[in-house]
C-alpha cells in the first residue's frame, strides 16, 4: 500500500547549555544548543525525523520555516519522493517565493536541511538500512543524480563525478568491513571551550588522552594572551606529536587573523578554523597563503555548495568542514564531498552541538566507502554532549566513531526529551 | 523629554502581483510583491517605519524575524541609538544566537534591514530631514563610523575611506543643488517582464520612449530563442543608441551563461544581470572576462558587504546593484558604496518590487552628493508599480528621480493599504 506524507509537526527544542558554558567561544559566548526538529507523518509506514541546529534564540524562526517548506511535500507519495531524491531536493529548495528569502542560505536553507534530513531518515527506515549504508550502496549514476549540478558543473561536470565514483566502486565492500570493525577517526573539542578554567581544561585534556584521543581542538579569539596561555597548557599536556587545532569562530578580520596566527604558530597548531567571516573566500585564500603550513579550515557556516566550490577553486581552505544542518542534507553534502575529492581535500566535518554528530557520521562513512575511499588525514569532530537524548546515540571507541546499524539517520530523539526541553513550556524552561 | 522605543508591530503585507505577471522572470515566475513591514513605536516623538521585501510566501518568516530582532532595541532610548548608528548596526546584527541563523544573510539579515530602515526613518523624522539629506550632511568621520569595518578593512581601511570622503566634501552643496533641480538618472524595467506578450512589450517600450527613458531592461533566461526575439523587438523600438540591459535572474550555470550571451550579444546589451548564482563570485569573474565588453551586473541577492567586497576584488562585477532590503540598511549600503568608489565601479541599485524605489533613491543621492560625487554611468532602476501605497511616493521626471523633501525614509505606507493588503485577512485576500 502506498504511503503519503499527511502532515509535519515541528518542535522547538532547546537545551540550556549556556548555564555551564559548554560550547562557549569568542563569537558565541553563551549558546543554548537547540534543535528545530520536525516529524514528517505518513499514513502508512515509518515517520521521518529530522532537524536543523541553532544556538537558541531564532530557533523559532527555523521551526516556522520548516512549516513553510513542509507544505511543498505534504500530500506527496513517499515512493515518488524516494525514487528521485535529486528531484526531491530541487522541490524542497526550489519554491521561488521561499527561495527569495535565501537563496540557499540562512533560515530557509536550515529549514530545507531539516526537511531533507527527515526524508532521508524515513527513506532509511523504509529501506531497513542506516542512511550511510543506503547511500553508499547506490550506483555511481544514482549517487550523482542526488546532486543539483546547475551551479557546480563548471568545477566538476556530473560525468566526471560518475567516473570518479566508478573508479572507487571496487573497494566498497572491504572499506565497509573495515569501518564496521575499526571505526572512523575522530577528534575531540570537549576540552577547549573558551568559558572553561585552566584547571578544567587540563583535567579534560588529561582525561581525553586516557581515552585514546590524538587530536584536540581549542577555541581562540577572545584575547590573544589568554589564547597563548591556554594553547601552552594543552600543548604541554598532549606533547609535540599529537594534533592541536584552533578555532577562532570568525572573530578576526583578514589582517588580524594573519597577525594573530603569527603568535599562535608557536604552539604548532595543525589548523586554524574560521579565522574570519565565513563568506570571505578571498580573505581565507590570503590567510591560507600567509599562515602556511598551518592549514585553514572552514565550513560550519559555509551556507551552500556554491560557496564550497569557490573555497576550493580559490585554494582558500585545506580542511572541508561540512555541517549536516547548514547544508541541505545528504544531497548537498555529497556534492561537496565529490568536489573535495576532485580537489584532493580532506573532508573533516563539523559536529558537536546537538544531533550534529549523530547525523554527520553517516556522511563521513559514505565519504570513506564510496567517495574519497580513504580516511587518511580525515578526522570527524566529536563533542561529548547531549547524546543521551537520542534513540541511537553515536558510539565512539578509542577515539573512533563506530557506525550505527539501526535503520534511518540516528536523529530521532527520545519522546521524554522532546517533552522536557520544548521551548518555552517544557519542564526545563518553566 | 527623552524618547524610548516601547514596542514594535509587524505587518505582513502582500500585493497579488502574480495575477498580472508583473515582475515575472525566469527564476520568479509568479511573484506576489510583499513587504515585511515594521513600525517602531516610541513614547514620545515620531514612530519609525521600515520594511524588507519578499515575493510572497516566506514573508511571514521575515515578520517573525523582525519580531526577534526588534527585541534587541525595544526599551532603548532613541537618542542613544541615533548618537552612534554604527554601534546600533552592530547591536541589531550582532546577537550571537540570531546571528547563527545567518550569519548576515537570509531571513535574519532581511529582518535587520527592516529594523535599520525603520530606525533611519525615525531618525530622519526626528531630525526633520529626508534620510538622503541627513546622511549626506554628515562629516566624513561620522559617515565612516556608520560602517562595521571588521571584515572590510583589508579592502578599504576606514582611514582611507575618510580621506576619500574628505576629498569630495567640497562640492557637496553644488551637487545637492543640481540634484534638486535636475534629478538623478534612472532606467525602466516596466516593459521587459517575461510574462508579457510581444505586443504588450512593444507598446510599453514605445510609451517609455515617449516619456524620455533611455535605458531599458528585459528579462531573459527561460528560452533562448524567445529571448532573442524579444531582444530584437526592443532593440528595433529603441534604436542603436539607447541602452538595452538583460537580466537572467540566476537561472544559468557558468558555462551556459557564457554560451547564451554569445548569441544575445547580437542585440548589443549594455549589461547582463545575475547571469548565475548570486553566491558565485569566481563564476561571475569568469563570465565577466568571457562576455566583455558586455558588463556583468549583480547585487540584488548579494547578501552582505563581505560578498560585495569580494565581487570587487575578483573583478567579477562591473555594475554594483545594491538593494535597500537585502543589505541591512543605509550603514551597509554605505559600506558598499565606499568600496565601489575605491574600486572605480558605478553603483546602479536594484529597485522595483514594492518600496524598493522609495528607499534606495536616498542612497543614490548620498552616493552622488558625498561618496562618488558623480552620476556618470549611473542609473537607478525604476519600476512603475505600487507607488500609490506610500505617503511619499517616488517622483520621476524625464526619466530621472526627483529627491523627496519630506522627513524620513519615504517608506511609510498608507494606513488603508496596510489594512487592505494584510495577509491573509486583508480585503484583497479574502
Amino acid at each position: 500500500m502506498a504511503a503519503r506524507i499527511t502532515h509535519a509537526t515541528t518542535h522547538d527544542i532547546r537545551f540550556p547549555t549556556s548555564r555551564s558554558l559548554d560550547g562557549s567561544d569568542a563569537m558565541n559566548e553563551a549558546p543554548d544548543y537547540s534543535a528545530a526538529y520536525v516529524i514528517l507523518h505518513v499514513d502508512n509506514g515509518p515517520d521521518g525525523h529530522g532537524m536543523t541546529f541553532t544556538i537558541g534564540r531564532g530557533n523559532e524562526l527555523c521551526c516556522a520555516a520548516i512549516d513553510a517548506v513542509a507544505k511543498l511535500i505534504v500530500g506527496r507519495d513517499v515512493e515518488g519522493l524516494f525514487a528521485d531524491m535529486g528531484a526531491t531536493w530541487r522541490l524542497v529548495t526550489g519554491d521561488s517565493h521561499l527561495r527569495w528569502t535565501g537563496p540557499e542560505k540562512g533560515v530557509i536553507h536550515l529549514a530545507a536541511a531539516a526537511i531533507m534530513n527527515a526524508l532521508w531518515d524515513m527513506y532509511g527506515k523504509v529501506a531497513g538500512k542506516p542512511v550511510w549504508q543506503l547511500i553508499s550502496e547506490m550506483s555511481p549514476e544514482d549517487m550523482a543524480s542526488l546532486v543539483d549540478w546547475r551551479y557546480l558543473a563548471d568545477a566538476l561536470p556530473p560525468e566526471e563525478a560518475i567516473e570518479r565514483l566508478q573508479d572507487k566502486a571496487e573497494g566498497r565492500a572491504e572499506r565497509t568491513a573495515d569501518l564496521l570493525t575499526n571505526g572512523y577517526p575522530a577528534y575531540t573539542t570537549s576540552a577547549g571551550w573558551l568559558g572553561y578554567s585552566d584547571d578544567k581544561i587540563r583535567a579534560l585534556v588529561s582525561d581525553a588522552l586516557g581515552q585514546g584521543w590524538t587530536h584536540f581542538k581549542m577555541k581562540v579569539g577572545a584575547n590573544l594572551d589568554d589564547d597563548c596561555r591556554r594553547a601552552g597548557i594543552i600543548r604541554d599536556e598532549i606533547g609535540p606529536a599529537r594534533y592541536l587545532m584552533m578555532d577562532a569562530n570568525q572573530v578576526w578580520g583578514v589582517e588580524q587573523a594573519i597577525a594573530n596566527m603569527g603568535r599562535l604558530a608557536d604552539y604548532a597548531p595543525y589548523w586554524i578554523e574560521e579565522p574570519t567571516s565565513p563568506d570571505d573566500i578571498l580573505g581565507h585564500a590570503r590567510i591560507a597563503r600567509a599562515v602556511a603550513p598551518i592549514k585553514v579550515a572552514t565550513g560550519e557556516h559555509c551556507h551552500n555548495a556554491v560557496m564550497f566550490k569557490q573555497l576550493m577553486q580559490a585554494q582558500a581552505l585545506e580542511i572541508v568542514q561540512v555541517d549536516s544542518c547548514r547544508l541541505a542534507g545528504p544531497n548537498e553534502l555529497l556534492a561537496v564531498m565529490l568536489m573535495a575529492d576532485k580537489f584532493g581535500l580532506p573532508v573533516c566535518p563539523h559536529a558537536g552541538g546537538v544531533g550534529l554528530c549523530e547525523l554527520i557520521q553517516h556522511m563521513s562513512f559514505v565519504d570513506y566507502i564510496a567517495v574519497s575511499a580513504t580516511h587518511d588525514n580525515r578526522v570527524l569532530e566529536f563533542v561529548d554532549h547531549l547524546h543521551e537524548h537520542f534513540l541511537v546515540p553515536v558510539t565512539t571507541r578509542n577515539g573512533r566513531y563506530i557506525p550505527p546499524s539501526a535503520p534511518g539517520f540516528s536523529v530521532e530523539m527520545n519522546e521524554d526529551s522532546l517533552e522536557k526541553y520544548r521551548y518555552p513550556d517544557g519542564a526545563i524552561w518553566t
